[in-house]
């Protein structure tokens, strides 16, 4: 036996003893892709589902080819393709924020396609593809990134295929390599850039004039990219939760253990709650605040604040000094009044901008103040100098706010703090901030990301071999053993004004206050906050019975019967 | 079948499917203690080691009782207990901040001590005890607990008993309640104080002139409690490494994958880097400071950020944009000059705190400056300027300012910024700042922690069922099986000065410059900072192969041949 040394040299480079045995993991597939040994690529058939939008006319005249070819209409796996396509070759890429299961996705694209056709690996993202920078993915590639975390094995990036010069080297990359098909693993905006694509690259593009087909494929921890019961849920989220999950479960046995201190914890997920909820079904914490709530119910700061600090006076008279706050990292923008004051502070700057910079660092405050309305001073003096010096610092290109750049957390705290004094100076409030958010996007995918993002890529390369462009691979019935489905781009495309222009977009999805996830969690809510109920749901098993679990969210709006998911 | 929603409800206050399923695990004995199904206390006898340190005899003058006792002499287990004490009323209580396993060594105790004798849990921790707040531990209490993680059975606090007054206190709750013994479960401040305590109570307590014997167990996370091979480590230190190892792996992969960040990760760890050393040893990250060797080399923090700049820009020439940096909680109070920097700013604020005072803002640092040493004020002036504001910021009330809330990770991400665009301008460098602390003390135990600490619960047992007094339990030879010994705690106690008085206390033990981890971890760290060779832990796993893990340093420093513990 080597030393303890040379065996901890071997686990560099991507070997520790937990990433060599999780590439050992079986990876179960849907019936429709036959035995889990040797899966075969599917067909795919038209269903009963069409979809629209509001803006399904202004679609149809933007996208004509992709609309004339797919009707918009839903496609269901329809049995094995005895006749799949051979010689084709096919790029992959990520776009956006990594999260868990992308390497799954390329496995099963590669087992998809089979040995008659050739992988390509795009590094990174757009970008690359842009550059043209490819080569070719091996089986010893795929058996190295097996069940692994993260995006490194391509590398990701945010560009945004827009210009006609992008489009263009697209299309020269295309003719460079003599691909048949690209695969792009994105959020709302990189399905949307597939949309695009698929429509340009529709035909003409090689010499003998035909296209390049591209699918898209669902990806984002802020699992903001759901359409209902086609897609309950984009990948990464379960293990992002989980990861956070376990963090938030961790706190709140600390709490309850040091008996002192709140903690504050921001949840990562740009604007929708869907990971805070999720989250918070998981731990059951004493205060978990939901954005698209705060929006409703048209929520003031102060009434947040005032909901908080309500919450820890009631547990201090029950002898209960800690607690665990859940806020989502969108929440500022949120706040209809919130919204209403970074407005019209973009407007002052933007007006007064020399006036403005020729004052002394110290009246910069009162001169902004003499500007505003009444209510937006009022709420501007009411917030602490820090979050007042960041709500007047320097705008971006487009003269606005960084909203995201706000300690949400610790502004949270700061006014709970006084509201408690206010209400009752003896009452003990100790506090500590989070923001738990890289963390969870590159973690070694869940047995639930790691099936699902496998039999995602299965069903992409299902859909290439099959003749198909502009649609987003899905996998549905999860609790039910998994159908293989296709949903087309143009049927999710809306149009929304963003920088002043008309663009089409995949409507980001939000926390409905009708979802059963919603309304369970309102049902529980005042029990959590009154007592300690918290669980902890412990770090994610890749062995042994607690290893099957679905996220509780998705469970609850799928109208699952438990939390075992069934693939395969 | 219920709804899901009725299994949820069913999950709450530490029913997570997790949960539940974790109790069910089994926990392995040392042989000495029998069988697992039911394992028997043991007796001790005296080893050939007689533990000394340059204060004995100040120690024996102080601790006449319990040194005569135990002559300073380690003891092993020596055969079950046949003849063990009935009838012995014994309370344990937490001490200190939480750690994984805590719980376990309860579930050992209360086995240890089988039906025949009572245990009594004290709530919350040397706080309790003075206040005599204890309650008896039940056979469905231990049911309840067994194999979670975090102090909450209990709850805990840092009061340390030092006045007469409290010293009559516990002395009063050991009457009230008829106590034969005392637990105390905590770092080296906390057995400190049971060695105190040990003495104090060694005889005349009770009405028949009997005393109460005290026991410790070696907890916490910081890992800094370490007797050579009598106490490899600490308990807790397992589970809490192994959470921020999986986040530092997490991290990594997220770097490689997007390709743009690097992130400065802060661990917790009060003084010593054991916590730091054992996370880059299973995540390999680019850089990783030790503050020991700050100290031993007499860094000064020009060229701690000057080493990190050199890593950022030799990565950089060959592509690599992106990386992380591990920073150890206590890296302030171990670079020689910012101590000499702190000292004079201690000084200069209490002989000059009128004059200092009444100073406008903008004028204070100039102020301090004239005031200082050449040196000093060089130093104090390279800093950022919300770092001079903590300098200068209001000392406690020894006039001494809290080191600890100087957010390092910060400080170094603006120093190396500044120091990386110095040298070459070109080169991007954009950072993220992570604190891991409190999420790594309440999670459930790993499996070595949980083994670990319940044979540490059977051994504390076996002592106070063998009549012993002044012991601290421990369990060695943790890749043979597991032996249960016991550590006479006099034989610890050095003497230090400690806000202006000669104290007792245990050494702080602080990473080796000649342990075999650090000279391990030394000759691999140049090629770590030269190329992406990380590897991710991954989630600690309670089933299956890779669950039995311990510490990669203890494993090094312990000679052993593999990872994988041996206790049972």
């Amino acid at each position: 036996m080597s030393t303890l040394s040379d065996q901890l040299v071997k686990m560099e480079k991507h070997n520790s003893i937990f990433e060599s045995a999780v590439r050992a993991l079986p990876l179960p597939v849907c019936p429709a892709f036959g035995a889990a040994s040797q899966p075969q690529a599917v067909t795919f058939a038209s269903t009963e589902r069409v979809l629209s939008t509001k803006d399904s006319d202004s679609v149809a005249k933007s996208f004509p080819n992709s609309v004339q070819a797919s009707g918009n209409v839903v496609l269901a796996s329809s049995g094995t393709n005895l006749k799949a396509a051979q010689g084709k070759r096919v790029a992959v890429l990520f776009s956006g924020g990594p999260a868990a299961g992308g390497h799954n996705v390329v496995v099963g694209l590669k087992r998809a396609l089979g040995a008659g056709n050739t992988l390509f690996g795009v590094k990174p993202g757009p970008k690359g593809l842009i550059k043209g920078n490819l080569f070719e993915i091996t089986d010893a590639d795929i058996e190295s990134v097996v069940n692994t975390g993260g995006f490194d094995f391509l590398g990701t990036d945010r560009t945004k295929i827009k210009t006609d010069a992008q489009f263009n080297q697209v299309k020269e990359t295309c003719v460079k390599h003599n691909l048949d098909a690209i695969v792009v693993i994105g959020g709302d905006d990189s399905n949307t850039n597939a949309a695009v694509l698929a429509e340009y690259l529709f035909k003409g593009v090689k010499a003998d004039g035909s296209g390049v087909q591209v699918i898209g494929v669902p990806k984002t921890i802020d699992g903001d990219l759901q359409i209902g019961d086609l897609l309950p849920i984009s990948f990464g989220f379960d293990t992002a939760t989980k990861i956070y999950g376990e963090m938030v479960g961790n706190i709140l046995q600390d709490t309850r253990s040091s008996l002192k201190y709140w903690h504050f914890i921001k949840l990562m997920g740009r604007s929708a709650s869907h990971v805070t909820i999720e989250v918070a079904l998981q731990t059951k914490p004493a205060v978990t605040i939901i954005s698209e709530e705060v929006a409703e119910k048209k929520q003031s700061l102060a009434s947040i604040v005032d909901q908080i600090a309500q919450a820890v006076i009631g547990r201090s008279a029950k002898g209960i000094n800690h607690g665990v706050v859940l806020v989502p990292e969108g929440l500022i923008e949120f706040i209809p009044e919130m919204n209403v004051l970074i407005a019209e502070l973009n407007d002052v700057l933007a007006h007064h901008a020399d006036a403005f910079a020729s004052e002394a660092d110290a009246d910069k405050t009162a001169f902004v103040m003499s500007k505003l309305t009444p209510a937006n001073a009022t709420l501007l003096a009411s917030l602490p100098a820090y979050v007042v010096r960041m709500l007047l610092a320097e705008r971006d290109s487009h003269g606005n706010l960084q909203v995201s750049l706000i300690p949400t957390e610790q502004l949270l705290v700061d006014m709970v703090k006084a509201r408690v004094k206010e209400i009752n100076s003896t009452i003990p409030f100790g506090a500590h901030c989070h923001f738990l958010g890289y963390e969870g996007r590159c973690g070694a995918p869940t047995l639930f990301d790691a099936a699902y993002t496998y039999n995602l890529g299965l069903t992409a390369g299902s859909l290439i071999l099959d003749g198909r462009t502009g649609y987003m691979a899905t996998v549905t019935d999860l609790d039910k053993g998994g159908v293989p489905r296709a949903i087309p781009l143009t049927g999710l495309l809306n149009i929304e004004r963003r920088h002043g222009k008309d663009e089409f977009v995949i409507e980001k999805a939000l926390v409905k206050m009708d979802s059963p996830a919603m309304q369970y969690f309102v049902s529980r809510r005042a029990d959590w906050a009154a007592d300690d109920l918290f669980c902890s749901p412990g770090p994610r098993q890749l062995w042994g019975d607690v290893a099957k679990q679905m996220p509780i969210s998705v469970a609850l709006n799928s109208g699952a019967g438990s939390l075992v998911f069934s693939i395969g």
